[in-house]
């Protein structure tokens, strides 16, 4: 871990009696620096207000986000920042405190190490188990409830396995543990809706906004199967292709190709990545 | 907020690496003491260890616990000891820690004032508009992803109305947002299940335990609506009687009479009650 700011304060600890610890009350953003450029930080602003909102946690200032990340991030020349912003302090209950604090940490880390090999021929998946609730007031932000992840994420431990699928209550795909999930079926570029469950990703945000003949809409597994191509996008990671889905093998496409390029093009060069 | 004690030492903080910080990775149970005494503490510590087991995070020694939980509440004639258990710090990822190293979080409160007129005539209630998804590999255990019951509670901030009513997806009945739900139908005294949905109160665990005739069944709204009598149990807050449930009223039972007797008996005497 590199330096941490709470609060504007270089510390290292938050309180025990902070919402984020006591409830998971409070959401985060986890943006890739290089040097001082965050590609896509308007769109991570973007999504931590929409989470604010729903969750009725005052916005912090932008600016001072902005300030505090390259403060925490400077020393290193690629980083991975997470902001972490809680309801704050509050005593025992769930009524939301009269006058709320939020709390705001920042913390720089190195990026994840990402094998040439896996953005090359691609990531081998498996299916999980564990299948995602529906809760469409949670569906979408990126909150600090994330039991479901880290319980679908230890269904597996062998390393030759990168991700896997998440599925609904119905069975529907919906994304990978940590990123999400595009693929081409029936000559359609298409990626889950995540209104009812699931996170709207930043990067999936951008491929949209550059795709416009991508769609989002119901994805069965069976229909995934038999994708042409497939691939995970992540803010963090970047675009990956699928080489595998259980038994079934896929290669990367064009698609696939296009937009590594675009992400490449963002200023996120292949050297960069940790 | 009394004392605390942070993996036996007395220090307020814990680390911003925390999992139960970064994802909601852990547990909580909140444990009424009637100074060293707490009559519910065994009930605790087998729900604890049910959380444990389910998320994969080693179990806390409960001898070490007990001896902490005196620490924190000596200084209380009344308290409710908080018990967090977290799977610890990690780095970035959902993935679980090779090496886990939990953390605990002992913390003392002065239990949340009781009105007599509460216990007497009952509480007013209000019904919900969030539906708890339906999640089973979370259902049942005190974990710390509590978003859901924060939003509930959001709902409302009327002080004269002091709980609400949770449904899930279906719109069965399963508990308030703080409290398990009793209701005597059909002349059959009925709590919801809560393998889908919901939190196993270790409250309902006791009642369950000296009320054989009590059955766990699917409860609908229109059902509870004509129940004959309506109570809640909290092991904070003990046996709640509701005396209103939106524009329907109810007046306390005498089941709701027997339990509130039996709880005084367990060492929860109404003077205590904070």
């Amino acid at each position: 871990m590199g330096r941490v700011l709470v609060n504007g304060i270089p510390v290292e600890q938050v309180s025990v009696m902070d919402r984020g610890l006591a409830y998971g009350d409070g959401l985060f953003e986890s943006i890739r620096f290089v040097g001082a450029v965050a590609p896509l930080w308007s769109r991570h602003m973007q999504r931590l207000a929409e989470g604010c909102r729903r969750l009725q946690i005052p916005l912090p200032d932008a600016s001072q986000l902005w300030a505090e990340a390259l403060e925490v991030s400077r020393h290193l020349a690629h980083s991975v920042v997470r902001i972490t912003v809680t309801r704050g302090q509050g005593e025992r209950g769930y009524a939301l405190p009269s006058r709320p604090q939020p709390s705001r940490v920042l913390a720089a880390f190195a990026p994840p190490a990402l094998v040439d090999e896996n953005l090359d021929r691609g990531l081998d998946l498996r299916i999980c188990d564990l299948r995602l609730a529906e809760q469409p007031q949670l569906a979408g932000i990126k909150h600090l409830n994330r039991l479901e992840q880290v319980l679908a994420r230890a269904e597996w431990c062998d390393p030759a396995i990168a991700e896997g699928i998440l599925r609904d209550t119905r069975g529907l795909v919906i994304s990978a543990t940590m990123a999400n999930l595009f693929a081409r079926i029936d000559g359609e570029l298409l990626t889950p809706a995540v209104d009812r469950c699931g996170v709207a990703g930043v990067a999936r945000a951008e491929l949209l906004a550059i795709c416009p003949q991508a769609r989002i809409g119901e994805m069965t597994l069976e229909a995934l199967l038999r994708a042409s191509e497939i691939f995970l996008s992540s803010s963090v990671r970047g675009i990956l292709p699928v080489r595998s889905v259980g038994e079934r093998t896929f290669q990367p496409g064009p698609s696939t190709r296009e937009l590594q390029q675009h992400w490449r093009n963002l200023g996120f060069s292949r050297e960069q990545a940790g």
